[in-house]
């Protein structure tokens, strides 16, 4: 009793930790001023990290304010400022007047979660996504809300988190000159990071892959009730996938149609790859929750094919023993023989008693047979599987 | 027994409650002449405030008459005229002259609740929405019809209860000039009365969020059959909230798409925002909702799983019992020993019966073991789950 | 079992009666020349009804030839012809001279009942609907085809059935000059028939909802094997009632697309009107149809819950029960104390029985406090309740 | 036994005829030339037959060869070939060159069964149709694929089987004047022959609805084992139906569309209505599957109250019983009333077996009351339903 | 047990070399230069083979180096390179730069497996098909990418695997100037080949439909556990079909569009019926997918039967039996007749033993034929069936 209570506990716990921010959402009070910021108290202070390049050079500078940015702004170099946290309301709207950001993307990138979008203003492309990393000492995985402002000259990323991302290759590949990217635009600098975004899909999806090959195997050899657990664990936490990937598709979509002039043909083409690639994501995930469903059926017929393995040896026994009982009831009244020649004279017959033995043995042994025959005995030892 | 039926009353109360609007629709007798109105016996009367604003005033008055706000409506400010309460045909069918309301938008506006829907006249927007709002003291939340009539200089808001509204903010907004309303014009107001009805939603929202979560650890620590009346409750008003936000989105849709001069550009930035909370809205229901459905497996799940338990148990009571009391019903036969040797010669042994107890201590174990090893007894403790 | 079997039958007889026309469909012969009529042997016999009025004069005459109508169709005045019955093959092959109607208009109007649709000709409109109507003394509803042939300045009805209809307020509307039908033309005419035609679906809707709500209750008080029965009928009848209003919703789409020259502008207003009832009695079907699909869920738990509780009762008695047998079976031995003092010197011990009786109570008592420490005696009085 | 064998065979052997064509497609060996065709073992000779008619005259002959049709395709009036039979590749090419058929088109024709579809060539246009009539003696259905191509003057039609179509009533109508055939263009035909091909799917429907309706019936009064079978049966069936039926209405929409010139504008009116007819075939096959599944949900149920009513007779049985066994084993004992005035006295007592007796009456009377109360009576007799 | 246990593993096997390929897909790891090419460690050796034909000459030579290709390409004739295996980074590289392949070309070439797709570049097509070929000693296929580019005057295909391929006809088709290939461009190579690796998916499909049928037997007439593994199975590997094929009808549908000018019309009309291959196997996987839906139905509904029948049997026996024990019970009491009259005179009435007999043998042929009534005992001896 207490290992199950353990176990539920333990689940429990599983479950609560895995809520932490799978369906998450945000919303302002209903009837507040359009642009409402709105901190929250544990929130990390924001850093603002800058990374300033051409063909020629690149400057990383660390630990900004939004007014140090502003020089770098206004050369023709692609500057990347990179913010993480979002602890402070006044840096955010400093942030917020230097890049003249309209007070909706403001509100959208410091109002976390929000749906992943894309949102074109005259100078200025928005793009709202969802980056996802796997937990490091646990199952399942943490979303994270990535906001990219692309200006002419200029990118601006958010991030809620300060500790960690899935863009330090990016960060190396501009440091170090590692393939075209101090060749391009500050649109192909959008495109590359919404690559490493979308990505990071990938290894999280191969977790998966392999739960639900682990459950196969499972469902099969010795099915148990936390299975249906994890069934529906696995379910869910694809639901979360699915829901952080598949707007990002349409925001794409949105700017492979050519809607933004901001965001220009070559990186275009560069930015169809990664739609491929969202695509594909899309459709592991909807491959993984048909399985994962199938799953369930089987989950089902094998309890209710154990269901019928408890039900069978309970059969057998009945059907076996229940008319021995009434044999050696009979033999076992008190009709006293002495009244009448009629009443009971096997008991005193020579051969009763092994008679009776002879008729139990062989009643017994058809049955026994009856069910052999039906294969009833085939997978009595197997009920422990379920 | 009354225990059971004072749980049945109260789920009963409860639906008959829950019911009360949530699946409303209005109609007309079929064939009524297009335009009748039908005023409810129990309806509130209505009470007509107005807010009359620009950037450098603001006026509000409340409790006046359809011909007193008629002078507001030809000045240049925003002119809002909020009605509250739809019990007086002839005070309604006055507001519809001195706005000059076509019959068929005067139906819809009275015969509440109509479907969710934009319908543009030549010089009148009509936007009919749906507020919600939740219970106070009980589970469940209130529909309730908001209809916006936008004109070049004036806002006609029309509430079927008196009571309460989620439109209070934006009073305030208006009279404490806060954000950007007072410099805006009518087709804002609109937007912003739309938006604080939309982010209505996401209270209620948040506490299916909760009984969903809640559900989960009820389901896998102690499923009951309230349970079950719990999912199908939360599917139910899930499916009511699902039919209240769904065709809003359209409607937006359509203003989105500018076939409306009077909602100009400048509003139209603002709904955008708008409009994607109201996806966000209807991805969150259905997300909810396909949680909903996955817990229902679950507890289809668990009610086998349960059953499997008892049976187990009778089971292995039945397997262990059934051959011992074959037993002692052999040597309760009344086979006359005297009669020969091979009529129960066991029962004039020495060692008789200690031996006899020693082969049923010992199928016994045998049997013990037998389950112990298929792990048969596991979970019986547990069966207290469902 | 003489009880049964009358149910069963009422409810075979329910099922052939809902069945009279509720899937019914039309076919002449494969290969059949195009615009052959079928007259159905206990067709009514047609009655035409001729009703001519503009905004000053009212005509109705009834029982008229197709010949006695021409003379109406020349005048600048509207004309309904509204004919009720399909009993005469040569009149109707009159009135489709009259009416100059193309062979394949005929059809559609003759053979009934065709799928509602909309078909354009050059100078004629013909739109095919389904309208419902309430059984009076049973449950279910009747379905019957109106074709509304528009013209310039006529239009024609025809229906299967000559006894009831629902545009008898249309015909009040006309003769006693309530609203504006008298000031428009034809095509109005046509909106309002359609119009009635439509919200004819929302009386009949109330009832499935109340069904719902009905089987609702049932389900959680005392769910039986008609309730089965039922949510499959409401299942069915919605069926029925989707099929009949879908594809008028198609059909007015196409004359709000303005498709059409013969349905002016002022019409399609007041269509559109009838456009969204129809989008709304589709939703609140759909909305039924899930409600009831989600109750099929809930009484398979519940089947499966009192399949528990009768497992519940069997296991207690059984479990408690059977050692109590084999220790009373124990007793009941034959072995003979005179043999070995190891032989059953229980029997002779002076406080052997009321011993014996002791642990059979201990055990009991054990046993039932085990079971309600599990929770297993709460439902037992409760599986009445399926 | 013997009796389940038998019937498990004729269920076979009833799947296996089914299976006959219902499922079936045609592939060339990957890779092969671009027309290349094959030609069945067990094919029939094709024979040709050429109905030549306009206004004024009919000539109809039978086996031609490609050559004797040559001379009748360059005259005036319409020339329709019927082609029955697939079994003779030299007179199928010569037919393509006589023809002047593309090798696609020649491919599509010969290779059986494509799926229904439309292809428009600059002179000519061909549809593929599935043809589809009732076994005779059987269950089920044939399906048949019955190609067109029609071109300026003339029609040439290909069907699988010289046996049998349903295209007789069109040759009576050119042979006897009958209808406007005569008076029209080889599109006219044409539309006449798909008419007649998609008019015999309503036949087909008409079995299922009863066979549907029967399945209700049944499945009310006495469901079996083999009610699922049918049930799947007619799953499956539909499932085939749908599949000939839905391309054919993808092909009409593009022909409707205007897409080729050779399909003339009256035609297309009459086309129309035939369209129509798909349509509501279409309807009809989403219906019925609806239903079908919609009593899957009913047999699934009635299954599981089968159970409850086997499992209540059990539980009635052991509940009365078990308690009286306990109590007669009780008296059964051999306690030595000798030694001690404890040891069952009650063996003694003068009423002693009156008493016991009574107790058990009482018990039995009260559990079956108890069990009366409940309602476990009720269907002990029904439960040969399932 | 040891039987058991073999079996699993068998299965489990059976699933780890079903995995193998069925369900992959490719990611560099986020954050990647786009272009980055992996070489996986036991990837095959690349052997480049190039086919140069024109109508009149054919060249065929195998084990190229990417630049002794070179040569060919400036030729007017067509040049099919066909490179098979990927385990050489420095020769794709080399390719790459010989076809001047954009980086993202390469990628998406190497890398395998991609989402089948087509991307256009100013003067090159690339195709990303999949490839389909049955396994040869087991169950099951393999998937693999072949990627096609097509550039004016040459086609360059790339395959996973140099072992087999099911483009062999296409080769011979050229080399022996069979059909119209060698009169052709080499767009008509890309159709031609592609046409093969489609025309590949239908002998995989038959496999499905055979084990699909045998299914259908299996479930009627024995279904076992393994049943149940086998549906599971299919369903997963038409999932895997599905994904395979699916995203090849939406590359073929935008070149059908004309979207790219290397791919000339006349090809189009060939790949036109490439298209309509590709339709049929999707519907055929989708009907495939539906009857193995439908088969889990059965499936479930059998495990019910089944344990029907077990509870069937229990219930006979022990309704037959548990009286009879208990009548036999009543006169194995040890009243005593002495103390009185009335304690069990029964025991010394001369036909006391055979009137017991007499009413045990008049309730058990009463309880047979109830039993026998409900039709209890047709099936018991076919519950061997699952």
């Amino acid at each position: 009793m207490k290992n199950i209570k353990r176990k539920h506990l333990k689940l429990r716990n599983l479950l609560k930790k895995r809520d932490e921010n799978l369906f998450d959402y945000f919303y302002n009070p209903p009837g507040s001023v359009p642009g409402t910021l709105r901190i929250e108290a544990d929130a990390a202070p924001p850093e603002i990290e800058l990374i300033d390049y051409d063909v020629d050079k690149v400057v990383r500078l660390a630990n900004l304010t939004p007014q140090e940015c502003k020089n770098h702004l206004e050369t023709e170099s692609v500057s990347w400022v990179d913010v993480s946290g979002l602890g402070n309301k006044e840096l955010l709207q400093e942030l917020g007047i230097v890049f003249n950001l309209h007070p909706l993307i403001l509100e959208d990138i410091v109002n976390v979660p929000q749906r992943p979008k894309i949102e074109t203003y005259p100078n200025q492309l928005v793009i709202i996504t969802q980056m996802v990393m796997l937990k490091e000492q646990e199952k399942g995985f943490h979303l994270e809300q990535v906001s990219l402002v692309l200006g002419k000259e200029f990118l601006l990323s958010v991030q809620e988190e300060p500790e960690l991302d899935c863009l330090d290759p990016v960060r190396n590949r501009i440091e170090y000159n590692k393939g075209r990217i101090r060749h391009k635009d500050a649109d192909y600098l959008a495109y590359a990071l919404w690559d490493a975004i979308v990505d990071g899909f990938f290894p999280v999806l191969e977790v998966y892959g392999e739960r639900i090959a682990d459950l196969e195997d499972e469902l099969i050899s010795d099915p148990t009730n936390e299975s249906l657990g994890e069934i529906y664990q696995i379910r869910r936490e694809l639901l979360a996938l699915r829901r952080a990937i598949w707007p990002q598709r349409e925001a794409m979509n949105i700017l492979l149609r050519g809607e933004s002039p901001l965001f220009g043909a070559d990186a275009q083409i560069y930015l169809r790859d990664c739609y491929s690639h969202t695509i594909q994501i899309i459709d592991i995930i909807e491959t993984y929750r048909e399985l994962a469903s199938g799953l369930m059926d089987v989950y089902l017929s094998a309890v209710s094919n154990k269901m019928n393995e408890i039900m069978k040896l309970l059969t057998i026994i009945s059907t076996i023993f229940i008319p021995l009982t009434f044999i050696v009831g009979v033999y076992g009244m008190n009709f006293n023989p002495e009244t009448s020649a009629m009443n009971m004279p096997e008991l005193n017959w020579a051969w009763g008693y092994p008679v009776v033995w002879l008729v139990m043995i062989l009643i017994t042994v058809v049955l026994v047979y009856f069910f052999w025959r039906q294969g009833w005995f085939k997978n009595i030892g197997a009920s422990k599987r379920i």
